[in-house]
């Protein structure tokens, strides 16, 4: 795993963050203001089909949710909602920007340990504001010396930074808890990859959560098993 | 203007392509969507105060208006708005962002021409998706050879992007519509700036919107004027 190994790069939302549990609580108070038009199930099916329809035009992030959810309400409630309602969904909204960034365990124990032996970058995707708000909340922007938040993290934006910060797939490692946006693309580059997996995931990076059989591929069950092998 | 100048600068929104006019064009539409419970000055005044409210949390961008649109209507009709035009205004925000893009006069010509003396870069603000989406509809990538996205077009971020990209500030120059956005920062950092003023101007950035004095800025009525002083 060290061979030629020189810069490391490391996933935000639920690899060195809490995230997803954060949307999928503000989903279950979404679904029980809604709970006289339908059951929390039908309210979640519903608003996953109408992200699918909006990632494309709106790309990820907290306010393409919070668009999804007040369309999501509309259908929902057939236009039934009390307008005041679709208030309380953009506050719902505010609530999760405004939520203290939580770092899981064993992060920053990690990240100092190894950016004094290898150049450490940071690898998010969506909103650009808000992935920016919650670095300057973590604290851990010090470890970092270069920042890259794709608008999506797909095979060609990663060759592009690796390209551009002169770094080649042989001397690169991903970390990250989404087997399709961290480790499949990455892997793809011809670089390393280490998959975290999280508790809790976004249905759509679900859709290809099995690790592939890829000898530069590394599983472990917590970050701070990185200290182990590197 | 000529002397050590290796990098230039190009703001995209209203500099290389139309687009404060299809805002405004959106709000128009949305007055008249609102017009039984409002005059449109007022409403105007109310979405202006809402996004003043809104931007620290959410960023610019097409998503940030689309928010700040429904939030303004549940105000402006104290919620007395039917749910079914809540659908509408997201609607008029999805053919926002499905506009196409309209290069300015001279905008290709400018590009091309500088292109084989200079290192040009594009630094634009606002929604990742949306801008990443509007740089490849324009077919103008091509002519950078660098893209540069910020959240905010802070000082700070100026001298980021430039240490980073290893230009010294004496020789970058910014071009842009914006004296709040793209000139006044730049400056700022030690380098030029030309500004060129465009006909429609959100009013957030009109509050600085008179030509600071100062030996690196110059002011230009249109772009391609830029061939007759590089």
């Amino acid at each position: 795993m060290k061979d030629h190994l020189k810069v490391i790069g490391f996933d935000a939302d639920d690899t060195l963050w809490l995230n997803e549990p954060n949307y999928k609580e503000a989903e279950q108070e979404f679904c029980s203001m809604l709970s006289n038009f339908a059951p929390a199930e039908k309210i979640s099916k519903t608003l996953y089909d109408i992200e699918m329809k909006n990632l494309p035009l709106f790309g990820y992030g907290a306010k393409f949710f919070m668009l999804s959810l007040v369309e999501t309400a509309l259908k929902v409630s057939r236009n039934k909602i009390e307008p005041q309602k679709i208030n309380d969904i953009i506050e719902l909204g505010r609530k999760l920007l405004n939520k203290p960034v939580e770092l899981l365990e064993g992060v920053e124990e990690v990240l100092k340990q190894l950016n004094s032996r290898y150049k450490l970058i940071l690898v998010s995707k969506g909103d650009l504001f808000d992935q920016e708000r919650k670095l300057e909340k973590s604290g851990l922007a010090k470890y970092f010396y270069h920042i890259e938040i794709m608008s999506n993290k797909e095979v060609a934006n990663y060759s592009k930074m690796l390209q551009k910060l002169d770094i080649n797939p042989s001397e690169f490692l991903m970390v990250g808890n989404s087997i399709r946006s961290d480790i499949l693309p990455v892997l793809e580059t011809g670089a390393r990859a280490i998959h975290i997996p999280y508790h809790t995931v976004w249905q759509y990076e679900m859709l290809e959560n099995t690790s592939p059989d890829n000898p530069r591929l590394t599983k472990l069950d917590k970050i701070s098993d990185i200290l182990n092998i590197l």
